[in-house]
C-alpha cells in the first residue's frame, strides 16, 4: 500500500459532471486542499476552467477515461437523468466512486443504481450549504451523506475527508429520512420565499423585524433558479404533501381570522 | 408660561388605560426619563403598579381626573372599543392629549374621534417595537404617528419627545397609509408566521439558513397572542385583501409546480 493511498490527506483526481456556479464552489476548497480537478460540462467552461487549474473536457469519453478517483456529479436535479444517460459508461476503465451533490436523495440514488456499472461505488451526498451561506468558510455547516455501495472505503474516506478537514458537521442520513425532513424544511422554505416573490412584496417605511427577514428570505429565494425549486419538487416524492398541507394550514389561519371577524361584528351589534 | 411646561423635556403626567405586558415595556422607559405615571386596566396590576412606581386606579372615574396631561391606550385592538364606551369621560376635568399604541390605527383614530369630547386632542401612534426588538433600547427603531386633532402643540411635542430623546425614527405617516402598508407587512409577516404553527414545523438535523429564519419567526410569532394577529386582520381593512392575495400567490406557486412536473414526466417518456 503507498503512502499516498492510506493517508486520509491523500489527493484525489476529481471530475466534475455539471460546473456550475455550485460546482465551482465546491471545486475552489478541492484545489485549495490540493485535489486533481477535471470537468466536464454542457456549457463550454474551458476559458473559466483554466484560470481556475481545473482541466476542461468537451468530450465526455476522453473525460471519463482521464484515470478520475471520484466523479462528483453536480448537474441541476432536473437535468440528472438525461446527462447521466448520455455519459458513455463504457469509457470508464476501473472501478470509480461516483458522488452527487443534488438537493434531493432518493432520486440520484436511483438514478446511480440504474446507469453505473455494477463495479462503481456510489456515494450520495448533499452539503446543506452553498455560495451564500459558505462563503466564509465550511465550518459548523452541515454535509449528509449515505453510502449508498461502498466497497472502496479508503477512496470514499479520503473524500469525505474534503468536507470534514474544513470543519464540516458530517451527517450520515440514508437518501430517504433526507427527502422526508428536506421536504419539510428546505422545500417549505424556497415555497414561502417563491411565495413572497409572486407578491413581490417590498420594503415598507414601517417594516418590523419579522418582515426584514422574510424580505431577505424572499431574496434569498428568488437568486436560486425555478429549476432547483421544481426540482426539489418534482423529485422528491414528500413534496407534494407538504404542499398540499402548506395550502391547508394557510387555509385553516384564514377560517380561524374570517370565524373571528364574524364573533366582533356580532359583538359590536351587541353591545 | 412656567419653564416646566415651554421645556421640551418637561416631565409629564401620563395615565395609561390596558397595563399589560407592552404599557408596562413602555412605561419603564417613561419611568426612566422622570414622568409621573398611572395606569388602570381590567386586571388588577396593583401589586405591579406599586413596585414600578405607577399609581394604580381601580376605579376609572377616579383615574381620569388624575390631572393627566397624556391618556395613553394601551389595550388589545379588539378591546378598544369596548375599553373606551367604558370610560366616564365626563369626569375628565380639562382638555386632554389622549394617545393610543395600537397595532392598526384608522380603528383607534375612528373611536377615538367618536367617543372623546372635543376638545381632547388625538395622537394615534405605533412604535414598530416591543419588549423583545426593543430590549437593548430604542435606538433607530420607528416610531409612527399622526397628529389626528392637536391644539396643545407643546404637550404633543413633549410627549413624541419621549421616543425621540431615545433614539427613536420619527415617523409621521397618515393612519391610513400605515394601515395598508401594515397588511403588507406586518401582518403578513403574522400570517406567514401562524401558517408555520398550524404546520407545527420543527427543527431538523438538515435545518437551511433559510429554514432557520422560519423557524425563528414561527416561535416570535406565536409567543404574540392570537387576540392581537386577529386584531390585525379584523380592524386593518386592507388586511383581506393581502390574505386573499397570498392565498393566491401559493396556489399560482403550486400551479407551476404541478405544470413543471407534467413537462418533466412528459420528456421522461420521449427519452
Amino acid at each position: 500500500m503507498s503512502t499516498s493511498s492510506s493517508s486520509s490527506s491523500s489527493t484525489l483526481n476529481i471530475g466534475i459532471i455539471g460546473f456550475g456556479p455550485f460546482a465551482q464552489f465546491l471545486a475552489k476548497t478541492m484545489i485549495k486542499q490540493g485535489h486533481a480537478l477535471r470537468a466536464t460540462s454542457r456549457t463550454d467552461y474551458s476559458q473559466l476552467s483554466a484560470q481556475m487549474s481545473v482541466q476542461f473536457f468537451r468530450d465526455r469519453g476522453e473525460f471519463l477515461e482521464a484515470d478520475n478517483d471520484v466523479i462528483l456529479i453536480c448537474t441541476s436535479i432536473l437535468s440528472l437523468s438525461k446527462v447521466v444517460k448520455s455519459m458513455p459508461l463504457d469509457h470508464l476503465k476501473r472501478p470509480t466512486l461516483v458522488a452527487d451533490v443534488l438537493s434531493v436523495k432518493e432520486h440520484p440514488r436511483d438514478v446511480l443504481l440504474q446507469a453505473l456499472p455494477e463495479d462503481s461505488d456510489i456515494l450520495c451526498t448533499h452539503p446543506m450549504f452553498g455560495p451564500e451561506s459558505g462563503k466564509n468558510g465550511w465550518k459548523g455547516l452541515t454535509f449528509m451523506y449515505e453510502k449508498v455501495r461502498i466497497r472502496d472505503e479508503a477512496t470514499c474516506s479520503n473524500f469525505l475527508q474534503i468536507f470534514a478537514s474544513e470543519g464540516c458537521r458530517m451527517l450520515q442520513m440514508s437518501c430517504e429520512e433526507h427527502d422526508k425532513l428536506a421536504a419539510k424544511s428546505q422545500f417549505l422554505t424556497h415555497t414561502i420565499g417563491r411565495t413572497l416573490g409572486e407578491r413581490d412584496i417590498k420594503s415598507t417605511p414601517i417594516n418590523t423585524k419579522g418582515f426584514e427577514t422574510l424580505l431577505q428570505l424572499k431574496e434569498n429565494t428568488m437568486r436560486d433558479s425555478f429549476d432547483l425549486f421544481s426540482g426539489l419538487f418534482v423529485y422528491n416524492r414528500f413534496a407534494k404533501q407538504e404542499l398540499e398541507q402548506l395550502e391547508h394550514a394557510l387555509h385553516n389561519v384564514k377560517e380561524k381570522l374570517v370565524q373571528r371577524m364574524v364573533e366582533e361584528q356580532g359583538l359590536e351589534k351587541t353591545e
